[in-house]
């Protein structure tokens, strides 16, 4: 594990325009780069507006879809890995159409390493005017996803995903260092969970933990929170986005992650003759 | 379930002397049941420092000792629901002598509904000073802790305990509503973890948490943080101590509980198929 680490997350205010997105994201990861990072994470559904609606008109097959091949172009050329945020995929079996919100994990030869589908989709319906039913138009994804890089183990979770302690611990087991969540939390439950969570996944898993958020776009339908974060595994917050866009940089020491898992052995404390959590 | 609970956390301050203590706490005790109080929760080791020096020391039998006949008289006089921290038991198996670090958990009418031992043991080194093996003197709890009550469904668990998100699932799953968290922790990881950890189990479970650690006494060896906290299903801290002696009193609303879990039901979206959490 090499010592220090400089990621970046581009926090894009998404519009209804796949292009003009890709064109932003392409300046962002531009001026992140620049500052010499080796690990760029975007945010949900970065390319499409965040609506049911919306999802099967942007969604791609993969790969071979037009952002697939932009995010493979971008990370080869700056030599980085890239966390392709959340896009909606097109999956055709038989005659069978199915949609995933899916981020792509690009290592720095263009390749793509992982991709991980959202396991736990929002149905949400709050008495204070925020209702999502992602289950009316998504399918769920099946598979816990950590990747291995040169730089850090990685896991990938979406969102919604970030609500379940169980899945954050599977992703540990399989040696996940940090843990990047792609999420597009709203202005009701990003001011409530969205910081408590990222922090709590921390410091119980003792990983780094990354929160990538669009920028709020008021003129859309669905108001993303923003607050993109950067957590270390102590859950001190090295680095917080506003609501607007913005291109977070940050340097990591990753030697935190091992004196904080030798001086308090929290995983190896776990009480493993009393509960068990498992993978079925 | 009623709609309205008031609950008291005594925060006291621990000294070196256990009448002293016992005095002091009812004194406490009794300006919370003045406030008309249903539910009392007092602190982890409220009657005895917390260091591994003084735990054979302080230690009790369970029933019998002195601070679980105060504890048994407490409830029943006032009539109320009282968790009473914990405090040092002793338990001698054939010649064998084993202490546990337990809380008490006694109905209305006085009698004892349950008690928990503390089932994860804080064994740490931190670089910046503070050091703590528990398990030096302590011998390990093996059950989880749910109590029905007529008020709300209790989960007790201690201090350390809080750190296991599987254990707090656990209860959960046992019905619990509230989560009760006598907790002594430091002024190191206390204002690093703390409050984001009560919240969290209080989001990541639809429950109440209440967090009731001793006042901080400089004079004593080991600082407690203080901050004793009672937070609702939605991550909202209702009430906080400061770190000096203080009776909190706080009506909470049980219909948020409900209400909640209805709106975002959280723990039916769990990946059943995908992953499960089970006790041995």
């Amino acid at each position: 594990m090499n010592k220090k680490l400089k990621l970046a997350v581009c926090q894009n205010k998404v519009i209804a325009d796949k292009d003009k997105n890709l064109l932003k994201m392409k300046k962002m990861i531009a001026k992140a780069v620049k500052q010499g990072v080796e690990l760029i994470i975007l945010p949900e559904m970065f390319n499409c507006p965040y609506d049911n609606h919306y999802f099967p008109i942007y969604s791609e097959e993969i790969p071979g879809g037009k952002t697939y091949e932009f995010l493979s172009k971008q990370a080869k050329e700056h030599n980085i890995y890239l966390i392709g945020g959340s896009i909606p995929e097109t999956v055709v079996e038989d005659k069978d159409e199915k949609l995933y919100n899916t981020s792509l994990i690009f290592g720095p030869d263009g390749k793509l390493l992982d991709k991980h589908r959202k396991i736990h989709l929002f149905d949400v319906d709050l008495s204070d005017g925020v209702t999502f039913l992602e289950s009316n138009t998504l399918s769920y994804g099946e598979k816990v996803t950590v990747v291995e890089t040169e730089l850090i183990n990685i896991g990938v979770a979406i969102c919604y995903d970030l609500r379940f302690p169980e899945l954050m611990r599977l992703m540990v087991d399989k040696g996940a260092e940090m843990i990047i969540i792609p999420g597009a939390f709203n202005t009701v439950t990003g001011p409530a969970h969205w910081e408590t969570l990222l922090k709590a996944r921390a410091v119980d898993n003792q990983v780094f933990v990354v929160g990538a958020s669009p920028a709020r776009n008021l003129e859309a339908d669905y108001h993303a929170y923003g607050h993109s974060m950067i957590i270390d595994p102590w859950a001190e917050k090295l680095h917080e986005a506003g609501s607007k866009e913005d291109v977070i940089i940050q340097e990591i020491d990753l030697t935190k992650l091992e004196k904080i898992r030798e001086e308090l052995p929290l995983l190896k404390h776990r009480r493993s003759d009393l509960y068990k959590l498992e993978e079925i």
